[in-house]
């Protein structure tokens, strides 16, 4: 078990009143427990959407004109099922849950039906399993290069192989998309990342093996057992941390993220990147 | 109410054992009826897996080498809520219930985030509400070519709207894609339709408006209490009729669909394409 | 006849010997007259190449590491043949000059080949001639906006069609592929713009109408007579104003574009954009 | 000195007063001599063009409604310049010529400004000349799988990077991509290859390397001494075989292309593919 303290602020200038819609709340469930958690904003109007499946938590807030100051705190800890990765399965199509088959099926930045020969060429061979999905994150961490601002909201998958630059984004992106082209079913989560430098959202990828969904992030920029999930979809176009409609403009984004140590616990070490399978959904 | 006798014949041509996906029994719900159906194939295993929210259904095959014959019948009653068109209005990111947001975002097919300015040219003066939606329908009418073979599984709406021709697909994204531009929550539907000639798949799309959906073709091809849904999704990524994993060639589909007149019943009429409003889900 | 004084000073840090190509020397033909000029750099090395038929004048240069300053001066003096636009025709591709022909194929950012449909609806149903290339400029003045920054090196008239946005190279590159889109021959010019605020490189396209090439300008920021040649070429990828090998930062642009009257001459007007057909190459 | 006897014949169906523009004929230069020579069609009105660098030869016939047939036979006798590939060496843009220097740049298939990243991870620390475009050409062959009807006329080299299969033009079109992106110039070429089966038009590539142009094709469909140059340009666009204005529909195709042997000579050898460095422009 590890427990870390985290949060956000994040402020607008709103030029007219305005409609935001946040994805910023960590998810609760079986592998993440919310301690603790304080959302502060003096807009007149909150409310809160969980999604029925994912547990995602969108926030909308209706702002006036004027500033607008969110401040999200919360507390949570986080419990890992670590499994060895050379007992780690792909499923063929024929036999998966039929609710997960969807996570096949290309989307707006993930085409994977374009990327099917070059997933076939690079990773066709490989042992079908959690090893080839590593080998999938080894190859976008050395072929793609990890530079901010490279992208945009509208670089794809396809781009991004392309180009060969991108940023974390961009690298689950074609994470997934080789993971569908490759009949693997992959969805894209957001969320809040230990260690990155400068704290920022992050995003990684998660590939479903054997009878569960297990993380994969090909950045390697922060530990597996410190990422903690805040969407769930199955790309970025489901979970933008923050979709605006309105003249608004940002003024400040703020992130925090702390370990909170609990004393000599043996489970409580920080995993270096990539040594085990981790199971968190 | 209607009632409609609807089916397909599809024959396959299966190289090696193969997992198929088909999304081609109709839907279930308060305003379609089964009356009757009929499934039959001869391979040795099918699964059906039912969506919890759209009930779609989605029916896996998994077939040995050889010929494989499916053939679904149906009889469906259908009823409509028939309204004023004048009487429907938008309703804005502030108001929207919060699960169906998610229809405004960009997926695979419909990149509503790049056609923005060209929705705003286009739509952004006329007055929001039902007819906005039906100035789209009748803009993609006039602007796009109908021509069967013009647009393959990767053309999207950005490209229709360069390239001005398409399919019904083509058409329904565009006009997905335009709605969600103008934050209209759209959202894509594949079924039967009456009146094709040749018979064929349809698609078409709906716009949430006021407090429900209400449906939108177009094509013009086929009048709108004629169209019986099989699928519903953000685009034609999530609701393809047929998903293939394997070495498999389709040799024959048939489709048929025919009216079941029930006598004199002043209730019994088929429309002439987008004459009223009609909500059917 | 219009006396134009003009340059640019351009400064770069290099950090490692490079090479960079420049296109900012005016061209020299029978419209436009080179009354004086100054290149000053200090670079060891420059090597001007001048192309067989558009005279394009490309400058090499091969700088050292550290600061290079180039500062161009130069006295123009234009000619322009007014004409009446209402005598200025269309040809068509059976009686075109055979040398003109390939500016009615696509080029890198000029996808006619994809916008035919568009065109075609447009513009296909107007009169043939030089009003019909107006048309098209008025259309794309009404329906891109202009936006500094909006666009890349990456965008063609594609993107523009679709996001409706852009700059002067973006405007030009859509007036291009509509008219090869309609059978009109079309090209890339890139040069100096008299009044534009603040001073900056130009682009804009000409037509092969009648018997000779006529200039359009359909961001309309300048006087027509205003405009003075520096690169011809089939789209910007043929005349960018500077082409960098290595490791180089701009530090510094500065543009100047002054008139010189020459007393009470009738013709030392500058014209209002767009009033009269002007045949400048 | 090798001795071939090539020639095609085309058939359309012509609706109305239709333009063709036909780029069928060998190129008359150094390396290739026309013994003989035979054009034959009974249009009309036939126009010969020959562009004044690369010498393509440009057809123009103005054909009524009805059939064209169109026969072009020739007896070329090509000279080969043999060199040893070790000895062939990159030359860099401060000292290429300056007449080269624009097949350095993009265009509208050889998207060669977003393939940087790619060819320099793949071919950027190869040794520079000869052998790094064989190696440009191998890795082509290896990773892009020929397939007829694979691609069309819209697919440029970004595409086939992502979607890794295609056809010669498409191999050529990479080929062109990865060398300008690595700063050695390309240039597309299309013609005549001894040994197609089924006979066709092809197309390879050729790059600028110590003083001149050596010949690639990443297909090894035909041996690089059995090429015969109809047309050269910066891609595809330049040298269509036939650009077609009208309602024109081609019904037969055919084309041949022989060996003719001069008895024993030593020098009347076809090789097999890449074996030596070929110049033939």
């Amino acid at each position: 078990m590890l427990k870390y303290e985290l949060g956000c602020e994040l402020n607008y200038n709103i030029g007219e009143p305005s409609t935001l819609i946040f994805n910023i709340g960590v998810v609760s469930n079986e592998y993440q427990t919310i301690v603790q958690e304080d959302l502060h904003c003096e807009a007149a109007q909150i409310e809160e959407y969980i999604t029925p499946i994912d547990r995602n938590r969108y926030l909308r807030i209706n702002a006036p004109a004027g500033n607008l100051n969110i401040s999200y705190r919360s507390i949570v800890e986080l419990t890992h099922d670590y499994s060895d990765p050379s007992q780690i399965i792909e499923v063929d199509p024929a036999h998966l849950p039929l609710d997960v088959l969807h996570y096949l099926y290309p989307s707006r930045y993930c085409q994977s039906d374009r990327l099917f020969r070059l997933a076939e060429a690079e990773f066709g061979n490989l042992y079908p399993g959690y090893s080839r999905v590593t080998a999938i994150c080894n190859w976008i961490y050395h072929n793609i290069s990890y530079l901010s601002g490279s992208s945009d909201s509208g670089t794809s998958a396809g781009d991004t192989a392309i180009e060969r630059v991108g940023v974390c984004r961009d690298f689950a992106h074609l994470g997934i998309a080789f993971c569908r082209a490759l009949n693997i079913p992959a969805r894209f989560v957001s969320g809040y990342a230990y260690g990155l430098n400068p704290p920022d959202f992050h995003a990684w990828f998660e590939a479903y093996l054997g009878d569960r969904w297990y993380l994969f992030d090909p950045t390697r920029l922060s530990p597996q057992n410190g990422l903690v999930r805040v969407g769930t979809g199955r790309d970025a176009a489901d979970v933008s941390f923050a979709t605006i409609f309105g003249a608004v403009q940002m003024t400040q984004m703020k992130l925090v993220m702390n370990h909170i140590t609990a004393g000599a616990e043996t489970s409580d070490r920080i995993l270096i990147p990539t040594i085990e399978a981790i199971a968190t959904a």
